[in-house]
């Protein structure tokens, strides 16, 4: 697998003009998740934890239920990028190819956009009750998240999506380039640790779109925690699927959303 | 037309405790995109500048060559989202019904991988030589962009692609919560009322991905100028389109990662 970041040259302009000099900046790889030998989406992904990322994906957008599921996973360098090259089972193989019937269907049926905006804001499922946290352990989730952001601190430009419990600290932490691939990727690492989510928090880098809250309640976290602020149909999302959505969380404080029950 | 933004009301959680109060958050909604009655992608997007959005979309998709391709174009609001309901004539319709069938083709082919990351790493298309840009030219752009972000002064949540040309200054602006999304509202609106994209610079406000280096050879502009950092890819795929890309540009300074010969 190729490194995460590759140092390159590039002119520095300042305020006395052009010098040279290089610069760590994060790669970037187009990553194609195939089942049964069909591609069913090509995603443009930092190359690190893609086995991860192929696992939270596909419970992300509902392709399967659990990991076992999965019945075969291979990670294939190809020569433009690399192929998660899973194969499914019995029904889940089936539903596969209904879907697919489904993407191809007769054109001019009039209810498509209908339709597709129905699946694409499918209800999120509504998490459990989970634990209480006090605003203390919040700043001290958010403060811990700087320091493991490994790639992050060598290149400045990707996104984290981390998983903190209160007798742990942070679990695990993924990065990306995109804001959606690094939550997939945490997704993933929880699913395959089997990770008990109901009892943590979800900590975020980015703003949180309402992708970001459908994939929080497909991990089954309770609490949402964010650097930057959420949509309106992200807090609405929230709202009804039962998450406490924390954002605009900084160095002096936090702002709660929704469900600010679970918050002491 | 929903409004872009909407106040909501949350809880502050500062050191002396929790308070109530509001804040201005960006909406998102929906978009599905149809062509001929089929849908084509479903995005979550900044209900504003839709039509551009459709337009920009699918030159960005090379769905269509040019704005005169789609015969006509409606917005359509539907209950949990909107439409955009676009019909295209002769080839480009033989086109598209051919992509659909290419999508829904046989499983097991193999190929699957290869060819659709071949597809999405398609060379970007190669830019005119343009004009010359000087280092002051490039730092007045990039301090305008700031105070025209409307939508992000009262939100602080979503990025900006804008057309800066050396006459008239920032020529247009187009905000969203998606980065790609803004990029494509630009496209469309540079193509909708024919700007000279190569005698100008695009400017943008987020990191620089692959996605966003090809949307800029597709709009035909010679310089990208953004205040995050690119990745690998993103300088691999500028260096061949013919692009200059700056970068990691602030107040004071900025840096030149590719075809550094059109600054002075």
């Amino acid at each position: 697998m190729m490194d995460a970041a590759l140092v390159v040259d590039r002119q520095s302009w300042r305020a006395n003009g052009p010098s040279l000099g290089n610069r760590s900046i994060p790669q970037e790889t187009a990553v194609a998740l195939t089942y049964n030998g069909g591609t069913y989406a090509v995603m443009m992904a930092t190359p690190r934890d893609l086995r991860d990322f192929a696992v939270g994906f596909s419970l992300s957008e509902g392709v399967v239920n659990s990991v076992a599921d999965i019945e075969s996973l291979d990670l294939v360098r190809l020569g433009d990028g690399v192929e998660l090259r899973m194969w499914l089972g019995g029904p889940k193989a089936d539903r596969l190819q209904e879907r697919r019937r489904h993407i191809a269907g007769p054109t001019g049926c009039g209810l498509c956009g209908i339709e597709s905006i129905a699946e694409a804001m499918r209800p999120a499922a509504i998490v459990g009750h989970g634990r209480h946290f006090s605003s203390e352990e919040i700043m001290a989730a958010m403060r811990d998240l700087p320091s493991r952001q490994k790639l992050n601190i060598e290149t400045r430009a990707v996104h984290a999506a981390a998983f903190w419990d209160a007798t742990r600290g942070i679990v695990a932490l993924r990065e990306d380039v995109g804001r959606h691939n690094a939550l997939d990727k945490l997704a993933g690492a929880l699913a395959r640790s089997s990770a008990a989510a109901s009892e943590g928090i979800i900590l975020l880098t980015s703003r949180v779109s309402v992708e970001m809250v459908q994939k929080s309640a497909a991990i089954g976290a309770p609490v949402m925690v964010s650097v930057s602020a959420p949509t309106a149909l992200a807090v609405r999302m929230a709202d009804a699927a039962g998450i406490t959505l924390v954002a605009v969380a900084r160095a002096d404080g936090f702002e709660v959303f929704t469900h600010p029950h679970r918050i002491l």
